[in-house]
Order: C-alpha cells, then structure tokens, then sequence
C-alpha cells in the first residue's frame, strides 16, 4: 500500500505545471509549493505534469528542478519525478560507477522488483547511457562481488507459482554444504541465487530451514561484518520478504552516525507508492516510535517536509 | 534478404486452415499440400493461419502437424511455424537440457538476434517452459562453458552505434594477453564478450586486429579442436559477421559424414525470412555449388522438399 495522500481535486497537469514554473521564478524558490504539488500527485500524474512542463516551456522539468534545487532535498525530489523505471536506471548507474562493496541499490533493484520492472529498467539505462547496466557492473565491482552482481541483474527470472519441491531440498542441501564450508561466493551458490524464481528460492529457504535447524539467513551471519555475506544476507530478504528487508534498511540508515540520506532517499522514493504503508508498520513495531517521527528527528528543511509530506503524517 | 517465396494471391488464413485440414485427413498425409502452403507464407500469415485453424479446429495447428509428420520434415515443419521468439525458446530448451559442449544453437540466439529479439525469447521460454532459460543453462551446462553461457544467454547488449575507442584499445590489449596466457575462460575474457554491445565488440576486435597483427579468431584457433576455443570464435562471428558464421554452419554441416539436419534444419528455418539469400551468395562463392543443389544432394523426401522450398530454387 502506498502512503502518499492524492487531493481529492488535482489540477491539470498543465495548471500544475505553471505553477511549478512560478515556483521556480522570481526572488529565490518556492519550495513549499513544489512540495504540495510534486509529493501529492501519482506516477501517472507526474507524467503529464512533466510532458505539460515540456510542451509549455520548452523544457524538461528535470532540468528546471536541477537547476532550481540542491542537496538532498533536490535528490529526492528529482528520484521522484522519474519513472520507476528511469528512477531504477538512475539508482543503478550511480551504484555501478561508485561502486563499493557495501552497496544495496544494485540488489534492491535485481532482487525487490518484479522480472518485467527489472527489464523495464535495464531498458531505460540503454536510452539514458547509451550503455547496457550488466556492462558497467561488470566494468566497475570487483571479485565475488561481480560474479554474483552481473547474474543478478542481469536476471530475468521466472514469475510464477510452480515449486519442484524435490529440487528445493537438493538444491538446499547444496547451499548448505557450500554454507558449511564457508564456501559463500561458491559458483553454485550464485547460481541458485541469481536464477531460480522467488517461489522456488521460498521453497529452497523453507527446506532448508526446516532440515537444517536454522534459517538460511542466520547460517550466513557467521561473520556479521562481512560484506559478501551481507550482500547474500540482503538478496534472500529482498527476494523474500521484501518489506522487512526495507524497515531494516530505513531503521539502519535512520540509525547510523550521521544518517545514510541516500539510503533513506532511495528507500522513500522507491517504495511510497508501493508498500511503504507496510514497511512504516513494520518500522513502529520494530522500533516503537512512528518512521514520520524518526524521519523528522533527523532530517531537516525541505528535505525532511518532502519525506514527510510521501510518508504521511502520524495521525494517516 | 529473405529466400522465401510467397504467391501473389494468397488465400485467406481461413482456406489455409481449411486446407491443411484436408491435407492432414483421409488416407495419409498429403505432405506436398502442406509444404506448397506453410513454405510459402510469412511469419505474420503463418501465425493468422495458426490463430484460424485453432479457431476453425479447436486443436493447435502444431499438434495436428506433430501427430501427421515425423522425423526431420516435421521438425522443420515445427520449427517453421513457430514465431521467431517462440522458435529460439525451443531451440534453446533443446539445447539446455542436452547441453554439450559442441552446441551452437545457445550461441546462435545469445549473439545473432538483436538484443530485444532475444528477451523476447526469455519471455517466450517463461511462458512455454515455465522456468527461466538462464535457469536451464546454469543447471545443464558445465565448468566454463556454463561461465561463459549464462552470462551470454541474459545479456541484454545496448545497440546503439557509439564506440569508445580508447575503451576498444584497452580491451584489446587485455583480450591478447589473456589469450596469449592460454586463459581462454578467463573472467575478463568472458565479460567483454557478453557485456559490451556489438558496436564496441566490432571496434576492440578491429583494434586487435590493427594493434596485435592478427584477427582475433586466429588467435583463438592455437587448438582448433578445443570446443571452448571453438565457443569463442563461434561468438565473436555471430557477433560480427553472422552471415558468414551461418554459411559455414550449414557447410559444415552438409559435409559431415551424415549430415547434421538438426544444424541445417536450425540456420534454415531461422535464417529464411532473413538473410538466407545472402547466405546463399557466401554459399556459393566459398563452395562453387549452389546451397540448394548441395541441401538436394543429401537430404531425401519431403524433408529436402521443404528445405528447396525456403531456400529458393536455383535460378530463383
């Protein structure tokens, strides 16, 4: 479910658009009125808006809030105005080129959207960067990281409910002796990972669960600070239950030193008009206070007022 | 250029149902009905005839044709039928399950289809196989020829005609040291070959070429029957010249001691409605007979039959 509130009368995306352009003119920018309109309308919505802008002024709004706007404020904001699929372009080129072994982009986007919302973004990258997004991960991670990171974005993985049970339990006892072994970058193990649908990866992790005591996630948490492990740690969850891998990666982003505003960026704007309703439960039972109020807590201006006004108040 | 040849007046979809039907009823099959009709449509009249019959039937036209042809006249006959996506699914299914290290069929769909032809046979294995063709390829293929195959079989490659030169150089460069170390199966190997589009592939092989004194495939032929190196030159002529990877596919296939109709049932029935006369021409000029009066030479029956049909007569 989403969280971001639609007024029961939206203007027209041309309306929209000219006061968007009276945002951005005279002395400084009206940040307030970018915000009521941008964090208020749908996907579709923010289409027309933007084709509207295009047609009336004879230029992308992208490049208006580009110039208009700054820090993580303008981030969010420009996440934001993009299509899902542009936005997962944009995600995963950053992460390609400044990639490190900590990244979760990459995985978030192989792993936490549907096969065709995948597709749809290796596709944007093509029109964007004129490159393919399996070309620059291949170019830029490094190790492990690329043998897995490659085949799993470049994945166009099965979308329905069959199970072959039986290879669920071989192909779990197969994880399991790599696991053992502390094999963890074990090609079989990319293999099962980066190929099998998620029904048949559920039923793999259920078997394995159930033959060997303990869920797969915690038998790769023999080393909690390494990266690799983390990674697998991180694919499992996306691939499984998606929602909870995302009040994690909010609560540590909002947790760290100094908070992780990409990760709050990304994770807000990729998930507002999808779960984030599911992930914000999941957040105040995790953490006993509200996400609005954790959010507001550390983040500040119009950053903080654009989360706030995708997230919800408390009181929605 | 297609070989095909398609009668001025043709027949609505319905008559061709309606026709095919006879030729499958009473005593025996009239096979010679069948090729003067489904060899002599295109791929679009050829799926209304199929959506007519089922329509007129209420049977599949393929499983009527399975049930009344056999051995290679009905596996062309199939295969011809099928759309293209569909066509390249079962070949590569065919492919995976029996996978060995001879096969081409693989390399053939992963490197001599554009890149969304090729996702367009992703989909089609997800809707007829259930499972995803990475999936089977991974689970079939061994040691480095699985290294090598998935990647290839997910690629999806930009198309655009920008090269970056300087990037062509340095690939070069690192493609003749791998292969002057003999590791063929080397990771950087792999991933320039699957990653970069066929423009930038075409520009780092011209490099190698001008930079190193020979063309890659020389390079590549230090042991002409190690079927990795052979993989590999297979590749890189799919990628730049498929014509001629195609003209000697189906001369070494008529040349085998047997005949290889599953080679030459395969380049013929993917080939024909695309370049199979320019095929024809390399044909001729390589070997100084005429590809129709070999593929009479040594297929017999229908099977020769409809082969002659697709190519072409020789003074056509």
């Amino acid at each position: 479910m989403a969280t971001i509130s639609i007024p029961e009368y939206v203007p027209s995306a041309s309306e929209d658009a000219e006061q968007l352009r009276k945002a951005f003119s005279g002395w400084g920018t009206n940040e307030k009125l970018i915000i009521s309109i941008l964090a208020h309308r749908s996907a579709a919505q923010r289409r027309q808006i933007r084709q509207a802008y295009a047609d009336i002024f004879g230029e992308d709004l992208l490049k208006s809030l580009d110039k208009e706007l700054t820090h993580d404020f303008e981030k969010v904001v420009l996440l934001w105005v993009l299509d899902s699929a542009e936005r997962d372009a944009v995600l995963a080129y950053d992460s390609a080129r400044k990639w490190g072994p900590g990244d979760r982009a990459l995985i978030e986007i192989a792993c936490a959207r549907s096969s065709d919302e995948l597709f749809a973004a290796r596709r944007a990258y093509h029109a964007r960067y004129k490159r393919s997004v399996e070309e620059d991960v291949a170019a830029h991670a490094k190790g492990d990281f690329r043998k897995l990171l490659v085949p799993l974005i470049s994945a166009y993985r099965y979308e329905g409910p069959e199970v072959n049970q039986t290879l669920a339990k071989s192909e779990a006892k197969l994880l399991h002796e790599k696991i053992g072994d502390k094999s963890y970058a074990d090609e079989e193990i990319i293999r099962i990972l980066t190929t099998r649908s998620k029904a048949q990866l559920t039923a793999t992790f259920n078997a394995y669960h159930n033959e060997f005591g303990n869920p797969i996630n915690k038998d790769l948490k023999s080393d909690p600070k390494d990266h690799f492990l983390s990674a697998l740690r991180a694919i499992t969850k996306c691939i499984t239950a998606p929602e909870k891998y995302f009040e994690k990666a909010i609560r540590l982003a909002i947790n760290k030193v100094g908070t992780d505003e990409e990760a709050v960026t990304r994770v807000i704007a990729t998930r507002a008009e999808l779960d984030l309703k599911v992930i914000k439960d999941l957040y105040y039972k995790r953490n006993s206070v509200p996400l609005v109020r954790a959010i507001k807590k550390d983040t500040r201006g119009d950053y903080e007022d654009f989360l706030v006004a995708l997230i919800g108040e408390e009181s929605a």
